[in-house]
């Protein structure tokens, strides 16, 4: 089947992701979808730059007009940004009868009422999953994946920039003003941070994530909005005091005592124990409440190049499923098309690599741990750290016998195995040795 | 649009939450599906005891083999658990063109290929949301959510009840006999433990997400399984000496270098810092890595019956849309049908309801707090938690000036604003007061 062509409005940081995964992983999207996924074209407002960025791959024009209406362009995607030029592209391209995938949140929060209702009488779809907290796919699971729930309240961590400020002030016991600065020299903050840092952006988010919740058009204008620019570091430290961290959170509950909706962007002080609480850098998160699920958590990059392109590739296997006509291809039952399966086998565990933690009972005398690190070492198995602890459970012999632990960097099970036979068969070895296994999820 | 019609197999737990949910959040569905979604009968060994179970609204019988052959059945719910009488039912009921919804790992995982492959011959649908971590949504992320990504890696919490066992061994400092004792008898456990101390349910639900993750068959014959049952509780303690916790995870992972897949289940060291090991009790957390998306992180309840009902609902949803050719019953937009959406408004700020932080500069001499109570105890505001503390920040005034902190219950947002306006007008209130909001996120 003929791979679907797309139309690229925008060549900036997330255009470059979308152009670089999909390339990347056009094979395995294939694999996924039932077709292919291609960007016949982009339209840029700087040519010369844009080929500089996004290679000589992709045919790059500069008439957005026209690219949205060529008959070949089976999906438009919107990535310029800004709400004007962007709502008329998009009316645009719903218009010709194109499904529209956007990053947009702004868009979405103040003209989506507007151009879903377009959508909806043209007959095409529009994706926004990468519009609120990037890579994360909270647009699909509020409006899939918890559809048997009534949603009673969000809140979310949803703009990275805020967060990393929060975090540095907290941990480093900063002034807003200097890490602010620190965060535009990293690239977390924009030049002109008053977007993130007064909270328009996640009030966009929270917006959004409000009308899908409650089933309500989008009601940007009545939402309450503060950032954190006038927060300032005696507050957090006390927050502290308290047992509590303070976040930018967007909220949105159901009020069923007044038949109506609570829409506000503010800094919360949220108990330190909590998971949420724990979000640290540039890390999104969002708890949602239902009443049959309780409370689940969705956690990951909320910005940069790659995973906001996660989100919009997402949407765009979506769509394409959507406009196959072909019922073989709607979602697979093991996400890859039954044709596409791999015979990849599962590994016997002997081949499998990862670090371990062990505990020996040794004898408590000179030699014994130069003889265990001999074994290891011999199977080149690196150690990551050794603790040495008196063994309270040796009864009478307790008194000449330790605990001994070492911890080893990643290593191949089957010579793990090995090197333990040799080292449990050693006379200072007193019990048999725990073995573990530990990975660091980093 | 006629009800769509359930045929229910099973009366346990999950059933009767399904029947709850279904029955409470039917309207709510109905918006979001188009149809509404009713169970025509449920088929029960013990109709009695099913029917004490499951109330009198819904008819129930005893065979099963009639009803998932019903011609009034549109899709057939399999809630009796176990692989064999489950597997006959469930490939009578594709035979018989119905889709089928199933919360049931094991069956999946052992001849979910048999079961996957009949579907599609028949054309019908399998959803299996609820198989795998309960009320997350991961299948859905990790089938469409995530699609743009080559899946590295999944390293999962999956089995509820052996997180409760770890998190009590390790703080209380108890054996794992005596957890699993407390376990049993508050009902985290079964009776027969071994199917989840010894990491099988684990096993089965790592075993469907590696297929997916990875498009390859079920391959749960070649997992390496380990259980709780073994640890000790002074590894628990080592572990944490060393900065580390030990959970059961189901780990699966991409092996590019020789050209397989790792699918294993046992106890495992990770970092103390990381958020899912601080994932405790009987919840579930999912860490999935992408190659565009980094680490996400999918965390919620992964047993009961509400939040299992969750995920089958939210399969019933997904089949009905698909079932029903008429395209404006996609799915919509903003999650419910656009004829559906309600006009329910977002309140003004005043009339949210937050807890609060209060800090105020106040001058250090008697009566002060007393007359800030007093206004707080006019308006019914109730008082959570005061801290003094010195101000550093007074300059020349500063030794006779304090810092007092005021944390609120739940309060009615104008009440606070017009308590906050007469506390600032107190001659000993002397400085702007700084108001944060505080959520419990309970």
């Amino acid at each position: 089947m003929k791979a679907i062509q797309l139309g690229l409005l925008g060549a900036g940081t997330v255009a470059g992701g979308v152009v670089q995964v999909l390339q990347r992983n056009q094979a395995e999207i294939r694999r996924r979808a039932g077709r292919g996924i291609e960007i016949a074209a982009v339209a840029a407002r700087d040519v010369a730059k844009a080929r500089h960025s996004l290679g000589d791959s992709v045919p790059i024009g500069d008439d957005f007009e026209a690219l949205v209406r060529r008959p070949d362009i089976d999906i438009v995607v919107e990535l310029i940004g800004g709400t004007e030029r962007a709502r008329s592209l998009v009316l645009a391209a719903i218009a010709a009868g194109k499904p529209v995938v956007t990053a947009n949140k702004a868009l979405l929060a103040v003209h989506g009422t507007e151009i879903f209702e377009a959508a909806r009488e043209r007959g095409v779809a529009i994706g926004f999953e990468a519009a609120v907290a990037g890579g994360i796919p909270i647009i699909k699971s509020l409006r899939e994946g918890l559809s048997a729930n009534r949603i009673e309240s969000i809140a979310g961590i949803i703009n990275g920039t805020t967060n990393f400020i929060l975090s540095e002030m907290r941990s480093k016991g900063l002034d807003f003003d200097v890490v602010l600065k620190k965060a535009q020299e990293l690239g977390y903050a924009e030049a002109d941070p008053a977007f993130d840092i007064e909270g328009v952006d996640a009030a966009h988010k929270a917006t959004i994530m409000s009308a899908i919740a409650f089933g309500t058009p989008v009601q940007f204008e009545r939402a309450h909005i503060e950032g954190i620019s006038k927060l300032q570091a005696a507050d957090i430290r006390y927050a502290e005091q308290l047992g509590y961290r303070i976040k930018l959170l967007g909220i949105t509950k159901r009020r069923d005592d007044v038949g109506g909706i609570e829409l506000r962007v503010h800094p919360t002080l949220i108990p330190a124990t909590r998971l949420i609480a724990n979000v640290e850098g540039a890390m999104n998160a969002v708890l949602v409440k239902g009443d049959a699920v309780g409370a689940t958590l969705h956690y990951g990059r909320g910005a940069g190049a790659e995973p906001t392109a996660s989100a919009v590739i997402a949407d765009l296997v979506d769509v394409t499923r959507l406009i196959t006509a072909d019922p073989e291809h709607r979602v697979p039952h093991l996400a890859f098309q039954p044709d596409a399966l791999a015979a990849t086998q599962v590994l016997p565990i002997a081949q499998t690599i990862t670090a371990f933690y062990l505990r020996l009972t040794v004898a408590d005398e000179a030699g014994v741990l130069a003889n265990l690190t001999r074994i290891l070492a011999d199977r080149r198995i690196s150690i990551d750290a050794v603790l040495q602890r008196p063994n309270h459970e040796g009864g009478a012999d307790g008194e000449n016998q330790t605990d001994l632990i070492i911890l080893t960097h990643d290593t191949l099970e089957g010579d793990m195995d090995a090197a333990l036979a040799l080292m449990q068969a050693l006379p200072t070895v007193l019990a048999p040795i725990v073995k573990l296994r530990k990975e660091e999820l980093a």
